[in-house]
């Protein structure tokens, strides 16, 4: 078996990870050594399975697709062309782009060019109705969402969290206006490290219903557990912090009375007539875990890139209003980003839970751990949606080759 | 609040009862006295939501419809009337057609007469796109496609259990045939009280993934606790047992390479081309819970029915031999029937998971705990499709309004 190595640890590599070759959850019943069962499901090469089927291992809601026929994508195939297209990684090694695929752990990729499927392929678990986790790219459902009743005066991103949540007086976000929620610029006494088992995000997923200790006796819930977040440094700074997520769609609960998965039913999946139910994680509550708990197919994924890349408007309907997608692609701070230290993203911001690469193509991304990604590249007409199942959490092991990949395929297209 | 006396116990009716009035699970997040939990779930009234909400509390596997348009039910509303059939219950008692919906705590009815939908309606937490738990309407599902493949020549009804499972060598099923198993005609030391938490079927639920006591160190897997039942009496003599379906749908699995769900989606969800994808509660294994683990739409149900009704026929293709129906249709031995005791069910058989009445409209039924039920009345060209959220697990508390008012309708729909 091939193997390759990410900080220091060894993984088997793209190929021989394929969930299919190990037979996880295969046979009536599964032999127990490939059984997958809840709180195993993230450890890698099992996550290669369960990241396309989670609802089999947890409670989960549905984001209904409403009746009829899906929104058409015409389709004109320029696989042959885009699989030799080659390009250099960060480390200066060059990459052909259907091994690049491998290398990051792929489980499913679609090109849209000018909204037509240029590019679509599936491995490993994925097929092309299963829903696949999302991950943090979730967010960026959220935010967008977020970013339109602000747009209609539903909210107001001036005001202070306890203005539509009294609940979270005495908290963290006691003084932070939505807006800094939104941009992820408030100073909380949370860690965002996946792999720290006494992480901020950690204690956060197990309220949510991740795998708890026998022992446990933490919050039961992801309400309960924001109201123990308290203060750390100043808000106005870039700080990614996943909880941050979940105040903002609790806010919208408040605000709409309806359920985050209920916003997304209404507002995204029936209008824009997507191909399948999603699903999203919820918690004892019955709460969306708005902060990475969405599970959607593939094509459904690049329908919302495809109606971000059309400023919001889909079928001559606008879904999103114009100037939500102008703000996003405008950014937020790029100098107050670069604070932040990430080194793989170079000029970056940050603006209502998009990701802003100010590069030459105008791309903003959603993303999300593992390696989800939806690349929005209007200036190239391009959206890329992107599920992959990398053994890293952090994107320090598929970033190297995934953005330059990202970036050599919107100049071929806007050659 | 009205109230409902059943077996000595006063219970809310099925107006008072309505999930929505009772507001489970409204509120963000709701309030602490209105949630329910898996384990809370099936505890009345809270069933009066969960039932329709089964997937947001545990893990469940997608029964996808496949893509495309669904196939068409057409509409001819009878409501007017059929809301005013009166009829005479089992206890001497006029009730009408609308009222008795409530008095056996309807969630919803579809009501089919020569194929059109007729009737149609939903209450409390169900709508039309939502899946409802069927119970044990999933065995009706598991006997069909068993006998199916009997009689493709898959499988072979003279053959004893351990021919196809040698695992189940020494248990219980070592000399049953898989003809006993179908016809629920094996001796075995397991009982069918949901009331006792000590019974067969509850330490079979709890091996299956149902809410497990902190010190519990039973069985992990549905298949686990199989290999844990041993003989008791004869074989031959009718006795309802769940586990039974179990041994078909690991049967069934064994030999196609299929699980349940993958044949259910197949051979049923696909080729029916249901209107909504429907779910499987599944055990750790990843193993379907073929004796009563199916959540499906009223629509999709109903279909199933109308199927069996045009004789395993649909739009032009036979998806279920026309022999099947034939054999469910004739039923097993009444007399052998007779000594089991279902005083409310009164020259019934039973043949390959379904109930058969004998009754003047030839009608066979699948039943499902809490009232669920699919009634298949060729004479009156009827079916028709209920799905209900009766405090009493066992029908003592529907059946004697349920029975005589499907036979009414159907007297209605023959004249």
């Amino acid at each position: 078996m091939s193997m390759i190595e990410f900080n220091g640890e060894h993984y088997l590599d793209g190929r021989a990870s394929d969930p299919r070759e190990l037979g996880w959850m295969r046979g009536a019943p599964p032999p127990e050594d490939k059984r997958i069962t809840f709180g195993r499901h993230v450890a890698f090469p099992q996550l290669r399975w369960s990241l396309t089927h989670m609802r089999e291992l947890a409670a989960t809601a549905n984001i209904w697709r409403g009746g009829g026929t899906p929104s058409s994508l015409e389709h004109w195939d320029r696989s042959a062309e885009i699989d030799l297209l080659t390009f250099q990684d960060m480390d200066g090694h060059t990459r052909r782009f259907d091994e690049a695929l491998y290398d990051t752990y792929t489980d499913g990729i679609a090109v849209l060019h000018r909204g037509r499927v240029i590019y679509e392929r599936y491995f490993g678990a994925l097929e092309p109705h299963l829903p696949h986790a999302c991950f943090s790219v979730t967010k960026s459902y959220a935010g967008t969402l977020a970013a339109a009743f602000l747009y209609e005066g539903l909210l107001d991103d001036k005001r202070t969290i306890p203005h539509y949540l009294p609940e979270l007086k005495g908290t963290g976000w006691e003084e932070a206006t939505l807006r800094q929620v939104m941009d992820m610029q408030v100073g909380l006494a949370y860690t965002e490290d996946y792999v720290d088992e006494n992480s901020g995000v950690n204690a956060y997923a197990r309220a949510g219903g991740a795998w708890r200790p026998a022992n446990y006796d933490g919050p039961e819930t992801l309400c309960d557990y924001l109201r123990t977040v308290r203060k750390e440094g100043a808000h106005g700074q870039f700080a990614y912090k996943t909880i941050n997520t979940e105040v903002i769609a609790w806010v919208m609960a408040r605000v709409t009375g309806r359920s985050f998965i209920q916003l997304l039913e209404e507002h995204l999946w029936t209008t824009l007539r997507c191909e399948e139910n999603a699903y999203m994680r919820v918690d004892s509550a019955g709460m969306a875990t708005a902060g990475g708990g969405l599970y959607a197919s593939l094509r459904d994924l690049v329908r919302f890139g495809e109606l971000m890349r059309r400023e919001g408007e889909w079928n001559g309907r606008q879904i999103i209003p114009e100037a939500v997608v102008h703000e996003v692609q405008r950014g937020g701070d790029r100098e107050n980003f670069s604070q932040a230290g990430y080194g793989l993203l170079p000029g970056y911001s940050y603006r209502s839970q998009w990701w802003v690469t100010h590069n030459e193509l105008n791309a903003f991304e959603a993303r999300g751990m593992h390696g989800q990604r939806l690349y929005v590249a209007p200036k190239s007409e391009m959206v890329v949606a992107r599920f992959t199942s990398h053994p890293l959490a952090s994107s320090a092991g598929s970033e190297p080759i995934t953005g330059p990949q990202m970036l050599a395929l919107g100049r071929m297209l806007a050659a």
